[in-house]
C-alpha cells in the first residue's frame, strides 16, 4: 500500500492545486472528512458503543473510558486497511484491528449488536455536525460579516440600480450588497439548524433492533446512550440506513447559500466589466492578468467562484438520488455518498475565495456616480419613473405613456432628461407642484434640478442597508 | 388567437394524457396554476394595491372593496392576451385592461408606485401557498393516512428484512412502511411551514421603494397592508424579485417528499416480482397487462411514478439556477419560473398515483411467510444473526467468524441453518444456555426450535410501525 | 371526458402562453409530438405491420395498402382512449379501435406477433424523425443562415474582443458571431446525422423475436419490411425496447445546440448592458420596458432564450436515467419519455426566439468605435499585446513586464497608450524597428499611430467571418 | 508548499480509498490528469511551440528539438507553483520558469505569441486524447471482450426474459448479455472516434490570430505546425477557447457508456436477489458480507458501479453549463474544467470494476431452469405469449383474450399453464393444428409438452447472442 503519495499525482483538485493555495479550508475539511478522519471517527463510534454496553451492565467506570478512548486512538488507518485487503469489508476490518487492542473481557463487547451501517451512519452525522460547526460555519460567518461591513461602509454610496443590465432607478452600493447579507444570512442559520439536527442509529442490521433486543430490553435506551456519547440524537426510524433526509437538507441547504455566493460572484464579475469599472478585486502588484495582454485586470477570483459553483451545483442531484435505497437498503449509496466530502470541500472553498474578494475589494467612487447620471442612453434617464410617479401622482391617468414618449424624444435629439423635462412646460408644473406638496422641493424653479441628481431618488436604500447589517452583524455574533 | 383547443394536441402529457386519467389533480392544480388563475391572481394582487392606496388615503370603504373585486374579477385573460399584443409587457396588459374597468377617480391609483414585479411575485407566492395548502398537502395528508393505515393493519405481518436484495433479518411489513410514514411525514411537515411563509414584495424597480417614497412617508407600512390583503408578508430585502429562496426552499422540499415516494414506488415494484410476489397492485378485471403477453400483471403504477419522478426530481437543477439574477434582476428566470407549475401537477400526479397503489395494494400473507422461511439460499438463514449475537454475548469473541463458516457448511450440505447448528453440539449449548438466561426459551431443548421461527426474531419492529404511524396520524389531523 | 379545453386552462406554459406566441412552432412540434399525433402514428405504424404481414403471405396488393391507410385513418384518438378506460392499456385500446375498423380477414394480423412497444418505440422514431426533419432542422438552418448573413454583414466592423469582460484585443463584429456560425453549424450536421439513424424494431416482448418465430421463418425479413414502410431500420439489439441510445444522443445534441444559442443570448444580453450599448434588440413603438420605468429597453428576447436553456438542459439528466430499464424492461421509462415533446418543443422555441433576434438586432457601430477606443480604463490600452510581441520580437525577454509596468504607469498618470508609449524613446524605437520590418509602417514615426488605431490589429478576423460565414451557408442549403 | 502527504488526508476518495483499490486505474488517469502530468504536458506544449517558431524560421534543427524536450523535461512542477505564487498566473508562472532553462537565444521564442489558452485547451486535447487511447478505450474494450466471451459461453442457456420484473417470455442468458455487448460496443466506437477528434489552437488571446500575425504571414501555417507535434489539429473557429463542443461530445459519450455499464450492474443486482439467485458476484473465501449477519453474500461490486454513476453521471450539466463562456471567453470554466479528471477517473473505476464482476460471475444454471418454470404465479405461465400467438394465427381474433382468461383461471385453480391448456380442448386442437403446420412438433398430443419447456420458445435469442458477440469481438481487436 502507497501511504505518502506527492500531492501533484492526486487527481482531484481539491487534493492538489486547491489543497496549496486554500490550505486552511483544505485542512478544516481533512480534519473531518478525510480516509483519515472518518476511520478515526468509526473507531470513536465503536468505543461509544462498548461504553453503551458498559453502561447497561454498570460497568462504566472513569477507567473504562480511558482505556476505551486510549484503545480506540491508537489504531491506525493504515491497521484497518491492511486487514481490510482480507475481510473485503471495511467495518469488519476495522473492528477486528480494535479488538486486538482490548483487553479481552471487552472483546466480546466490540460492535455487539451492531451492524456497521449503525457505526458508519452514526460517524458521518458526527462528523457532518462537526465540519459543519467546525469549518463550514465560520468560513460563512466570517463572509456573512465582511458583507454586513462593506454593506454598511458603503450603505451611502449612490450607485445605478440595474435591472435586464439597464439602467433602472438609482440605489446605493450598500443597499445592492445588503441584499446578500439578507439571502446568505438565512441560510446560515438554517445550516446551523440543520447541522445540529443530524441523527444517529444503533438499530441493526434493517433497523428493527433484532440484535440489540436480544442483549438488553431495553433497546432504545441503549442507542439514546450511545449516540449522547457523540452528541447525537437517534432517527426517528431506521432501515440500516439512518432516514436520508436529515442529511440530504443539511445538503440541499448548503447548495442554496452557494447560490447566494455565486450570484454575488456574477454581480461582481459585471460590475467590473471595462465599461462598468464601478469595482475591482485586489490585485498585487506583482500579478500578471494574462500571459499576453499586458493590461489585464480580471474578476479571476469572483469567475472562480462562479466556476466552482457549476462544478458542485449539479451534485444535488446525486444527494437526490440517494434517497433512494431498496428495502432495508441497497449498497448503491456508498461509494456515492464518500463525494460528499469533495461537496462541502468545494463549498468551503468558494465561501472562503469570495470572503478574500470582498476583503480586497476596491470600490471606485467616483466612477459609480459617473455611470448613475450617464448610463442608459439618456443622460440623467435613470430619472424617468420618479417623472412618471409624480404626473401619476398629479391625476394624469396616461402619465407612464407621456414620459415614454418623452424619453424616445430625448434619445433622437440628444438631450438629458432634465432638459426634455424643462421643453414641456405643463408636464413640468403638474409634477413640482407635487414635490412642494412631498416637501422634495422648497420652490417649483428647484425641479429639474432633482431630476440632475439621481442620488436624491434612492428610496429608503440606506436605511435598508443599514438595518439588515446590523440585525444579521448581532446574529452572526450571538452563535 | 386560438383559444379553445382538442386537448389531444396539447404537447405536454400534463395537458392531454395526464389532465384525462387524474382529472382532479390536474383540475386543482390548473385551479391554481394555469394561465388562467395567474392573470386572475394577478388582478387580485392590482385591485389589493389600489386598496392599499386607499386605506392609506382613509378611503377604503367596504363599498370601494367590492367595486376594487368587481372591477378585478371582470378582466378576463383574453382581454389581457389581446391588450399584450400591443403592449408587448403583460402587466402593462393587464394594468391598461384594468383601468378600463375603474371608475376613472382610481384610475391614477391603478399600478401606482408598483413594478411588474411587485404584483407578479407577490401573486406567485400567492398562488404557491394556495396550491399547497389547497392541493398538493391534501393531496399528501392523503397518502400518509393511507400509508398509516397500512402500517398499523400490517405491523405484526412477518417480512423478511432485506439489505443488497438479500434477506437479512426478519422485520414485519408494517414496520416496512412506517419507514415512509416517518419520512414522508417530517416532509410534509415541512412543506407546510415553507408554503406558509412565502413571501410577495411592493418595493419598486429594484427594491429600494424608490416609487413609493414619493408617494407615502411610510412605504413599508404600504407595503404590509397590501401583502396582508393577500395573507403574506413582505420579503426581508426585496431587488426587483422577492428573495428566492423562499419559494426555492419549498420547491426543495416538494422534490425531498418526491424522492421519499420514489422510494416507495421501488420497494413496491420489488416485492411484485415474480419471484417475490409478497404485494400486488389492484389490477382490474378487465385490464390487460400486455398487448401480448396474456398472463403479466404489472406493477405499472408503481414504475409510473418512479417515472415520474425521473422526469421532474432535476428540475430542481432549474430552481437552483434561478438563484442567480444579475444585478436587481434579470429576466433569465421568467420563462423558466413559469414552468413552476408543470413540477407541482406532475409532483401531485405522482401524490395521487401512489395513493391509488396503496389503497388498492394486496398482501399475500402466505406468501410473505414462504420467502421469509426459505429465502436466501438456506432455509432459515435469515437466523444467522441472532446466533451470532447470542454466542458473542457468552463470551465468544470469535462468534461472527464460527457462524459465518457454519452458514458455509449449511450451504455446501443443503442443510438448513437450524439443523447445521443442531450438529454443533457445544455452540448451541452455549447460545441455549444465552437465551434461558433472556427468557427466550424455557428449556435448553427448546432453542432450536427459536431458529426455525423467524418471525419471533424481529425485535421492535412491530412496536415501531404502530408507534410511528400513531403519531403520523394524529399530526395529519390536526393540520 | 373533455376534449376541448380553453388554452388559458392549460397547465404547462408551452400549451397556454407559448403557443400563442409562438403559433408556428407550437403547431409545427404539435403535429408531431402532441398526444392526436402519437395516436396517429401508432395506427400508421399497426397498419404498416398489417402490410408486412400480407406481404410475408403474398398478398400486399396496392388496394389493400390503400384499405390499410383508410382503416387507420379513421380511428381518432377519442375513439382510442375511450377504449383506454376498459382496457387500461393504452396500445390494446388502440389494438380493439382498430381491429372494428378492418375487414374481418386482417382482424387475425392487427398487431400479430408484435408487443406495444414494437409499435410505440417504432413510432417513436418515426415521429422524432419527422419532427427532426420537418421542424427542428428548418428551424435550426434558419437561424444558421441568419447568422452567416450577420457574419458576413458585420464581418468588418471592429469591435473591443473581450475577455473576463475585460478589453483583451481588437476583433470584428463578424468574427464574433462566426463563433456561433461554426459551433451551431457542426450541431446541426450531427442532429441531421442523429436525427436520420433512429431505430425501430419488431422483436416482440423481449427482443429476441419469440413471438415472430411462430409466424415467419424469417422474422428478421418481416422486421425490415415494417419498419422500412416508416423508413426507419432496426435496432441491432432490442430488448422490449429499441437501444435507449439512438435516442438519446440525438437529444443530447440537441441540449448541446441548446447550449451555443444559450451562450449566445448571453453574449447579446451584455453587449446590450447600459454600458456598452454595442447592440440593441429590436422594440416595437408601441412597446412597453417597464410597467414603471419608461425609459427601459430590455433585452427580453435573449433573457428570454436563456431562460428556456435553464429550464430545459437539466432534462438530460431524466434522458440519461431513462437509459437504465430492468432485464427486458422495466416501465419507468415511460411516463418520463412521453415529456421528450416538452424538451423539443422548449428547445424549438429557443431557436425560433433567437432568429427573431438575430433579423431585428440593430448594431450601433459608433458605439462599438468608442468602446474599442476608450474602453478598458487606460485609452488604447487594448494594444498593449501588439507592443509586447514587436517588443520580444526585437528580442527583449522581458518584454511581458516591460509592458505592463507601462500600462500602470499609463493609469496612474491619465495618459493614452499611445503617449505612454511615446515617453519611452528606447523602447518606441525597438517596437517601430520591427514594425518597419514586417511592413505594417512605412516610417517610424508613424509606430505611435498604429497604437491609435486598435482596427489595425484585428489578425485574421475578418478573413475568419467571411470564410465561415460562407462554408456553413453552403452546407446549409445542401441540405 | 507541502509536496508529500498522507494518502488518507486526501478528501476526495478517488485520491484515498480508490487509488489504492484500484491502484492500476488510479495511476493510469494520474498519468495523464493529475496536476504533475497537466503541468507536464503544458511544458511540452510550450516546447512544440518553440519548434513551431524554430520551423517558420527554417532554424528547427534535430538538436534543436532535443534541447528543447530536455528543457521542458527539466522543469518540475514544484518550480511553476512555487513561480506562481509570485506571478498568481499559473501559465506566466510556467513560462517564467522554462525560460530560465532554455538557452539565451530561444528565449523570446518561448510563449512567444501565444495566450495562455493555447497551451492550456491544446494539452487539455493533448491529455484526454491520451487518456481516451492509453487508459479509458483498453479499460473498455477489456470490459467489451468479457462481455462477449460471456454473451458467447451462455448463448445457449435458458433464462426467464422479464419486463416489469414479471416473468415475460423466455430468452438466454447470453442474449440478454448482447444487449451490453452491443450497446456498449457502439458507445466504444464512439469514444474512439470523438477522443481522436479533439483540437486545439495557436489563434491567440481571442481567436482571431491578432500577436502570430505580427509574427508569421502565415499564422495558421504556424498554429498546424504546433498542433502538428502533439498529433492535434486546429479548432475550426477560436475564440480565447477552443470551440468546447469538441471536448464536450466525448464526455457525454462516457457518460453514455457509464449509463450502460449502470444499467448492466443493476441487472446483475437484482439477478442475485435471494430470490432470484440466478447468478452471483465472486466472493473471497475470507470475505465477511455483512458485520453482523454471517450468512450474507452482497452483490456489492455491482452496487459499487450504480453508486459510482449516481455520483458522476449528472456531472454532465457542469459539462453543458461549460459550453457558455461570455463573449471571447471568461474564466468561469476554469476550476469546472479542472473536475473532468475526476469524471474519468470515476468513470474508469466503475468500468474496471464491471471487468472484475463479469470475470467473476457464477452462473447457477439450475436456478435459471427453475426460475424459468416456476416463476411468475403460474407454472409455465410465461408460455401463455406462445399459446395466443398460435390461436390468434388459426384464425381466432379474440385469442388474446381468450388466454388472458385462461391464465386467470389456471392462477385460481392452482393448475399448471400447460394443464389448463390440456382442459380447453377446442382451444388446444386450434394450438396445436398450427404448430403441426409450422413443423413444432409431430403429432398434435406432443402441443402440450411444448407449453412445459419454456428453453424451446426462445426466437432467435441464441443466434442473435453468438453474431453480436462474434461481430464486435472482431471491431474490438481491430483498433
Amino acid at each position: 500500500m502507497v501511504l505518502e503519495r506527492p500531492v501533484f499525482q492526486n487527481i482531484s483538485p481539491l487534493d492538489h492545486r486547491y489543497s496549496l493555495s486554500e490550505k486552511e479550508v483544505f485542512d478544516g475539511v481533512s480534519g473531518w472528512l478525510s480516509e483519515d478522519a472518518a476511520v478515526r471517527d468509526c473507531l470513536k463510534a465503536e468505543a461509544a458503543l462498548v461504553a453503551a454496553h458498559l453502561h447497561t451492565r454498570g460497568r462504566l467506570t472513569e477507567a473504562a473510558r480511558r482505556q476505551l478512548d486510549e484503545a480506540a486512538g491508537s489504531v491506525s488507518v493504515e491497521e484497518v486497511y491492511r486487514e481490510e485487503e482480507k475481510t473485503r469489508h471495511n467495518i469488519r476490518a476495522l473492528v477486528n484491528a480494535l479488538k486486538r487492542k482490548r483487553p479481552d473481557e471487552w472483546k466480546p463487547l466490540v460492535h455487539l449488536g451492531a451492524t456497521s451501517v449503525d457505526i458508519l451512519d452514526t460517524s458521518l452525522a458526527y462528523r457532518m455536525k462537526g465540519v459543519s460547526a467546525g469549518v463550514v460555519l465560520p468560513l460563512l460567518r466570517k463572509l456573512e460579516l465582511l458583507l454586513c461591513d462593506f454593506a454598511e461602509r458603503e450603505a451611502e454610496t449612490p450607485q445605478a440600480g440595474r435591472t435586464h443590465g439597464q439602467h433602472a432607478v438609482p440605489i446605493t452600493l450598500g443597499f445592492a450588497m445588503a441584499e446578500y447579507v439578507s439571502r446568505l444570512g438565512k441560510s446560515i442559520l438554517e445550516i446551523e439548524r440543520l447541522a445540529s439536527n443530524l441523527k444517529g442509529k444503533l438499530a441493526g442490521a434493517v433497523g428493527a433492533y433484532n440484535a440489540v433486543s436480544m442483549i438488553t430490553a431495553d433497546p432504545c435506551a441503549l442507542e439514546r446512550f450511545y449516540l449522547a456519547e457523540l452528541g447525537l440524537e437517534p432517527s426517528e426510524h431506521s432501515t440500516q440506513l439512518v432516514e436520508p433526509e436529515y442529511l440530504l437538507r443539511l445538503l440541499l441547504e448548503m447548495n442554496t447559500a452557494f447560490g447566494v455566493i455565486a450570484n454575488l460572484a456574477d454581480d461582481l464579475r459585471h460590475l467590473q466589466r471595462s465599461e462598468i469599472a464601478e469595482l475591482r478585486e485586489g490585485f498585487a502588484g506583482t500579478q500578471v492578468g494574462s500571459s499576453t495582454m499586458p493590461q489585464k485586470r480580471n474578476p479571476w477570483n469572483s469567475e472562480h467562484v462562479k466556476s466552482l459553483w457549476k462544478a458542485f451545483m449539479p451534485r444535488v442531484i446525486t444527494f437526490y438520488m440517494d434517497q433512494i435505497s431498496e428495502h432495508q437498503r441497497d449498497l448503491s449509496n456508498s461509494a456515492s455518498q464518500r463525494f460528499i466530502a469533495d461537496y462541502v470541500c468545494g463549498f468551503c472553498l468558494a465561501v472562503s475565495r469570495m470572503s478574500g474578494v470582498i476583503e480586497s475589494l476596491h470600490v471606485d467612487r467616483e466612477r459609480l456616480l459617473y455611470n448613475l447620471s450617464s448610463g442608459g442612453g439618456i443622460q440623467g434617464g435613470i430619472m424617468a419613473e420618479p417623472a412618471y410617479i409624480l404626473l401619476a401622482e398629479s391625476g394624469e391617468s396616461e402619465a407612464h405613456e407621456v414620459i415614454r414618449r418623452m424619453t424616445l424624444t430625448a434619445e433622437k435629439e440628444g438631450l438629458s432628461f432634465a432638459d426634455a423635462l424643462r421643453r414641456e412646460g405643463a408636464v413640468l408644473r403638474r409634477i413640482a407642484g407635487k414635490m412642494l406638496g412631498l416637501g422634495l422641493i422648497a420652490d417649483e424653479a428647484e425641479a429639474p434640478s432633482f431630476f440632475e441628481n439621481p442620488a436624491r431618488y434612492s428610496g429608503l436604500a440606506v436605511q435598508k442597508a443599514k438595518t439588515i447589517a446590523a440585525k444579521y452583524r448581532s446574529l452572526m455574533k450571538r452563535t
